[in-house]
């Protein structure tokens, strides 16, 4: 752990065993640590609130692929100008689906060539993080009409809503990604 | 319960009996369950991982007191329009701090008569709601200018970064509050 | 009158008799003299101006009731973000159609359930306030389709342009609202 | 009156001896009776609050020269785009200080080459125009240092919050400007 | 040539015969040398490249009309609020189809009464100069479907597009544009 | 050249020899023709102002880098979100400066640790980019004062100017990268 993760100095506390293990799990699947988890690991409990979701959200049951979810992270992210999450979860979009997609996704989502059902489900979430209070009846019509079910829509909504959530965290005290990510799935 | 508290069909589940007992709570202490726990409550892992990461920030040890947490709550409530977190944040600031400050923090944070540190809490809050993109280290230095520690910092961010996900949720799904926060502390 | 009514250090004038009976007259009927009116009474010109506009618009004939015609001056004061007009207005809503209404209202109208006629007439009125050069023949044509008649569409611009001129002169002196609307109709 | 002059279609009432009156005073005057006055004179009680305010606020006693007011409606109109103030005002600032500093104005008033005091005018009026709920005590202050007292203050902001109304009843409308406008004072 | 053409000092050059020859052809064919000329003159290989890509543009081989492409460039600068565009290609459009037009369009395109064709180029010219990145295929099919073709759509967006350069020159070095164009045409 | 550059269907002319040769040394220097040169060679009158215009700015004599014009390239398309320019000038940036700032640039070039001179830089052609209309001396002051000429400001207005067509021609007509892009400089 070289290099600064964020502009803050925060005070570094001594890692649990199993915070440490979980690192450890990171480590062997990812290859590295994901910063973001560094930067909240001042707090343990703040840590455990943060990747509970996280991983409830995007890796848990869902009507969503795993693309899906990366897919609204990173429209979202785009929207946001989020250097982390874009540089993170773009390599997440280009592993799953491949380099030109994923630099599409971050660059401008209008750009890619989606089926309906991921139109819808990227234009849902881009207003709701441009202008939520224009969310209306007829906005979740549409996504019923693309085939999403009321739970898929409560998880669209959850995702755009948490990189929201994720990018301003980010960009509030400049959290820098990993640099591995940018090699990722080129 | 009743009354529809989100535009979703969602499936709900039996709840256990650890989520019972702390609704219990809830009505206990605050009169009411609030309707987010409700919306939350069809996936109980969902709902854990929201209470856990809201009550580390709102409840939690902070350098910030429990009305300037609020306030941030308030004042991004407050750009993004959010009828649910205005209803029932707003009642908290009125309990809080009279119903004067809690009036106008919905309505426009700049109307009030603030000091200087929670003027520039708010404006970071602000910022980060409305530009994240935008965000530099002259942002973070006003902060500390103002008397705030990066711990502090870091506070701020995730709780204004918490109900831009929130208030995006509550937007989503058309969350409704609990009609009792009209009548609180007027 | 104590307290400060705006930011403005103006030469007040001595009252003629007819101000006089007026304010009077605002006494017995509202239980008080609207801080708008203190606030302009410095030149009784620029009073009676006042009065006589926002007296023909909001109590004169109309195809739209009291309640709609505030409805707008709500409305158009959420999008300004207008502490005066959403205290004294937003009090309005709540007396004439109860507490929820005039709430959510004063915090985002798109929350309510609303008519299709009071929603398109809302939609026309948010329209006009946040981008006046786009309105167009089909925005008018929607107020037709909706049952509403020239005069009416007339009246409906005449509020929403009013109010966005009010917001303005309230915000430019930080005008303060008198604190008895807060504890109205709750 | 030949043409039309809004998109409405409003009953015409007889006018009443003083309005003939006044028409008759604006022809000999201006050359023409400004179709404004025409839109509303379909009900003469909102055609004479109209006047009674328009002609307290550019023609009345203010620390603000007539040009000064007039430029403030341009650059109020040039925001909003209103093709009707645009027009009649812009020939006014034309009439006063000649045709280069006219369509400047209309164009866009960051284009002249103005006094600290006018800029400091006009900066206000805009902002006001733009981001109302954005005006702090400090805009005021920028104001005063510019050599404006307060009262000078309350015209600014009621001469630019004037043309933000009076714009959006002409967008609504779609109220057309008398053609004569256009050739003079080029 | 008195009086500065930009608000920068930029070494001149002496001008060669040819580049002598086409500003003396544009004295006797527009009666001036447009100001933007002059200002692209201190270095011939960007006059020309400039040059060589507006006549192309503006007086090439086209299915748009020279009217149609000087309402592009007006409509366009009009979003930008560029004065030296608004005030040449005003006269522009005022001399290809007189007063009134080239004034409407210079305020607010959508206040004249155009045909379906002429308002589909319009709000796609304008569309790709507020928002690019969401310009998808229905904003093409909305063209085709007006009766252009995909030739006719490159030259509709080229042009948009050349004058969200030419503003952005403009602006950056507060160009002025020639007096005389004022009085064209009016 | 399989698979589509733009959205239009144009009529291919045949290449004269100079344009073969023009493309044979692009290949031969970049391994590729970029498809912004195939889609304007429909109309080698149009490739030849392009490609004038573009040399000249991204290649002549400047007292920018080459880096710097790319920076500010890849700035302004990160602003307007343009697929095209991101990908074809990202890989610049990359070549020019390594793989992390390219990335950082292209997501939001307010991450990146610039030196004062390059941020005023890009302060500049961000401002210029987004509201051109607010351009005043200030902004040139500053780029003086960051140690600009009068011609640097020049070539930093019409580099950022240019990037404002081109990624609006992009837009307009959704052309595709060349997918060697996205491996270059990883």
């Amino acid at each position: 752990m070289t290099g600064k993760i964020t502009a803050l100095e925060l005070v570094e506390a001594e890692l649990s065993e199993s915070t440490k293990a979980y690192f450890a799990k990171c480590e062997e699947k990812l290859g590295l640590v994901p910063n973001v988890l560094l930067a909240y690991a001042f707090d343990e409990k703040k840590l455990r609130a943060f990747t509970d979701m996280y991983n409830d959200l995007m890796l848990g049951d869902s009507g969503l692929s795993k693309l899906e979810r990366e897919m609204i992270a990173v429209a979202v992210s785009s929207i946001n100008h989020c250097y982390y999450c874009l540089t993170a979860h773009g390599a997440a979009v280009r592993q799953l689906s491949g380099a030109a997609l994923g630099e599409m996704m971050a660059m401008n989502f209008r750009a890619t060539d989606l089926s309906d059902r991921q139109r819808a489900m990227l234009e849902f979430a881009v207003k709701l993080t441009e202008e939520p209070a224009r969310i209306v009846e007829a906005d979740r019509a549409a996504l019923r009409q693309a085939g999403f079910s009321d739970r898929d829509i409560w998880d669209i909504a959850s995702t755009a809503a948490f990189f929201n959530m994720s990018n301003r965290v980010a960009a509030a005290v400049d959290m820098r990604p990993n640099p591995e990510y940018h090699a990722m799935a080129r």
